[in-house]
């Protein structure tokens, strides 16, 4: 029978969900994961945070259906928070997500029909190439340092699969795989492009908090809405995240967009979900207002410090040939093998050989290209995955 | 610009969000909200479970991400569960949804190509509708008391917008929003022509548990795991909720299915918002496992009183020419006017000279029919509703 014959048979089988296996191992030192230390979650808080809110006179809202778009007061905070990073908003603007990967999923649909265009950098978050990918769209390479694509290029290249270029997503600070952050002049540029496409900018945020050096560069949005003229007349979507200072089991986070946007949104998730925990949405809420900024304190001195770990292991271990990014914040090293090497084939080995997990940079590129790329994460590098797991995973890349 | 013209602009607008916002309204009696009453949210259990998931062991992994099936050990609890309804299974039958509209949503994304074809009653549950509709299907009309359609003519049917029947779609017990329970000929029937069709069957179970009278009929999943000799040959999708015995607003639900139909759904979830809170499926798994059963008896003792209240108002008060249904369950009573009413219209005049609300009937119609009949839901029936809002209601009914 032919039951089992649907749409999301043609949705990729999860490279990612192969590698999670793999860290069940206990002797495996994994840098695999894109996931924060759960020794920092801020664990008293949220405890104290859920017992107020189930104690009170919000314990009925708590365990109630809540509108879509999302528990009031959270929307107002996140509203009073962009505002200090240039975009000046109102709860209107603002749309409460079951994490930030459900605003990429949301998105995809509300952009993309088969056929249709998404600009992505090569490489890109995986995740998000797996929430697009539901939509059937055909992948184009976005360059925010230029290249030889014109607006008309990428226009007549969408045109071959029926569709027109929807939108340019990018994780501008500490991009998930590679750790780069793009500067103002890069900014400027993707609104430059998505100006003349006239197209949306989604500008994902998981990592902006986590700068461990520099100063903070203004988010696109900000940009956009200074060109624009506010932000109801802004392209760019923004996508935060509570998930790596607060909590991701906990699957918070929110989309500043123009309030046209976020209506469509609305719609969207009462059909889809009704609406994101009640409870969780409150709580978040109080744990936001009391310990978001010593949370990220908190993070930053200890993730600057694993960064540093890392780069100086790999300094010290690495062979000839290897390069790697130095990422300012976020969670990841990109690093590059000489020309021809092959990371998915190493990864077998070095797990076999040397018990050390990674993942292979192709997976990160719609067009599979990278495969002499790899991302090593240092959110959980500890002691003993420096001193240990760099050395191995070094003799392995030495052949 | 045309940035905001997008898939989701097809979407329709919800009727009732404007209904919901009427509710805000403190003077009004309102028969509208499909929703528990919160005075009888296990508080205190919930609360409790909060308060030891994080003081414990299994703080960090409650932060923490979690696998997209969801919490082994709630998928266990759930796979006995199904097992004492009759349909035998294991865990890797069940996975876990944000509330029972998720599942609906991600079917919809399964099975649905735009063209295809849902079989629903008329009327059927709203929110599975706004659910399918953005997949863009076709309705046609399930009748599991027989009717003129034969697999031959649905085909044929199906076949006009070039796509196929893909589901049948019902509530088979305390159906939203009819009241209506289908007994078992009508489940097996329903059985027969899914299988002469080769289409699954989607079970939404979400009052299931609210029985107030008379015996529980079996699953539909039940019978067809009977026929076809188990759950991973059964074409039945059992949707199940947590929101209307133990809080919506934790947005917990699952699906209980053959095996390579929960992979495909797993698959889906982990492009979609990876998957639900870690800490929530945790609570719930505690809370189900401690006072699931003594929370069914307090609803169905209070909920069977203000069911028995309303059925007695409406004797009392109701014009000759307005009939209505007496559910054995649920938390909907289903009334029908005189041919040629307007419930839309009564609405408004309701609203404006007596201050009562109620859902209109045509809402639920995939063809916008039943334009005569409304929808009262009593689980938040007090003595001041029954005894003032049903006459008053009543005299608007009478013109």
């Amino acid at each position: 029978m032919d039951l089992f014959a649907s749409r999301s048979s043609r949705m990729k089988a999860s490279e990612i969900r192969e590698l999670l296996k793999l860290l069940d191992q206990p002797d495996i030192i994994s840098f695999a994961g894109g996931i924060p230390d759960p020794a920092l979650f801020p664990h008293e808080a949220v405890r104290e945070a859920y017992d107020a809110v189930l104690s009170g006179d919000q314990a009925k809202a708590a365990l109630q259906y809540q509108v879509s778009e999302g528990y009031l007061p959270l929307r107002r905070w996140l509203a009073g928070m962009m505002g200090g990073l240039g975009v000046a908003c109102d709860e209107a603007n603002i749309f409460i997500t079951s994490g930030s990967q459900q605003g990429l999923d949301y998105l995809g649909k509300l952009f993309l029909s088969p056929g249709d265009t998404a600009l992505v950098m090569w490489p890109t978050y995986l995740g998000a190439l797996q929430a697009f990918n539901a939509y059937e769209p055909r992948y184009d390479r976005l360059m925010p340092d230029g290249g030889n694509m014109t607006p008309a290029a990428y226009r007549a290249a969408a045109a071959v699969t029926g569709g027109r270029p929807k939108f340019a997503y990018l994780v501008p600070d500490f991009a998930n795989p590679t750790g780069q952050t793009l500067g103002r002049k890069q900014r400027e540029a993707v609104l430059d492009l998505a100006g003349e496409l006239d197209i949306a900018v989604i500008e994902d945020a998981a990592y902006r908090a986590l700068r461990y050096d520099g100063e903070h560069e203004p988010p696109i949005q900000a940009l956009d809405c200074a060109r624009s003229g506010g932000i109801d007349k802004a392209r760019t979507i923004y996508c935060g995240s509570f998930s790596k200072i607060l909590s991701p089991g906990m699957r918070m986070g929110w989309i500043c967009a123009p309030r046209q946007i976020v209506e469509k949104l609305v719609l969207m998730k009462q059909a889809a979900d009704l609406h994101s925990p009640s409870i969780n949405q409150m709580v978040i809420h109080r744990v936001a207002e009391t310990v978001f900024d010593t949370q990220v304190e908190k993070l930053v001195d200890a993730y600057r410090q694993r960064r540093d770990g890392l780069l100086e292991a790999l300094e010290a271990h690495m062979p000839d040939g290897v390069t790697w990014s130095r990422p300012d914040g976020g969670m990841f090293v990109w690093l590059t093998l000489p020309e021809g090497a092959d990371a998915t084939a190493l990864l077998e080995r070095s797990i076999r050989e040397a018990r050390v997990a990674f993942v292979p940079g192709s997976a990160f590129h719609a067009d599979g290209s990278g495969r002499n790329t790899l991302r090593l994460s240092f959110t959980l590098a500890d002691e003993r995955a420096l001193s240990e797991g760099i050395p191995r995973l070094a003799r392995i890349l030495k052949g």
